[in-house]
């Protein structure tokens, strides 16, 4: 049973990087594996339930959040490894955004970053706020990141806009990516953190 | 030429709060205002430019950025008024995430941002780089807060995902809101403007 759930949730992720979230379905799936889309209902009642599997398998690549005594530190490195799993798949951060809405995901990225959090000085439900600030940061950043990326292979090929003012935008997302993401996250995080730094401070 | 533009645009949204981004099909749209779907495509070349001007009109309710002397309670008010624009259709913030990333917007609201970030002492990459987090905040919160309600709402047809655990989450993500979306935007946004203060406190 574990195992079938697996073999089913490694195809979906092939899928997915293949053919983009939109085009992964219970349907293609079954084809994709040989199965009657009935048996794949029995292991995955619905479309969330396999997001779910597949956006856990996603963040499951960060790894667990590491605690070194240094929060600050925790929380930058925390958001490399998160951004470094969300794009490593094809509309990643669009999964994971959806299956932490849907409340389909097995463990909750913001109750890790919230545990890195713990050494700083602030109550309990600033901290979850905090940690929300974070999560959603950074999955705005990382559908903004890949997004723009899709958007600019669609035109590099010309199937994009046609006649949307500058020409140079496609090649600019394209030319600054990925230093400009990376950079973009780290100071987002690096501003977001000395908020929290100074929630502290203040005792807010 | 411009007001049929409008009148396709109005139509878009008319259709984005009925059937939702995934059903906004060119095809669609063109059946729904008894046109040729060549037609449409001489008014918005692609499926992006369309999603451009859809989101152009979705910010638009936001009204423009009003400086008032005191750039936190601008920065505040800007991220209220836009979250309510986002919120006021279905699916609002995942279309203007996607036009964001595509570029098709006809005005940047990261500009409107940076611009009420100007009384701040702090370097216009700086500058750029605070507005592109708060808004990335913002984006990431809304679309958030947009697919837990579609999935509490799925879920309460029964047409949600089976057994993947606590059966109150949907009761409490439909209880909770919009009271809970609204007071978790504004402790990010409270986070990232401590941040902002403390960076130009700092000059870094």
């Amino acid at each position: 049973m574990q195992l079938s759930k697996d073999i089913i949730t490694t195809a979906a992720l092939e899928i997915l990087d293949e053919y983009g979230l939109q085009d992964l379905t219970i349907r293609r799936l079954a084809r994709h594996l040989n199965m009657a889309a009935g048996a794949m209902y029995w292991h995955f009642p619905s479309k969330q339930a396999l997001l779910g599997a597949v956006a856990t398998r996603i963040l499951d690549a960060a790894g667990p959040a590491t605690v070194s005594g240094d929060w600050r530190a925790d929380v930058v490195a925390r958001s490399e490894y998160l951004r470094t799993a969300l794009t490593a798949h094809t509309d990643g951060a669009e999964v994971v955004s959806a299956a932490l809405a849907a409340g389909t995901l097995e463990h909750s990225p913001a109750a890790d970053i919230a545990t890195l959090l713990e050494p700083v000085a602030i109550d309990d439900t600033t901290r979850g706020d905090a940690a929300a600030t974070l999560l959603h940061f950074i999955l705005g950043a990382t559908v903004d990141e890949q997004t723009a990326r899709r958007a600019a292979a669609a035109e590099a090929l010309g199937a994009g806009p046609a006649g949307t003012g500058d020409p140079g935008e496609a090649a600019d997302a394209a030319e600054t990516e990925p230093a400009q993401p990376a950079r973009r996250l780290r100071r987002g995080v690096d501003i977001i953190v000395a908020g929290i730094g100074a929630l502290a401070a203040t005792g807010a």
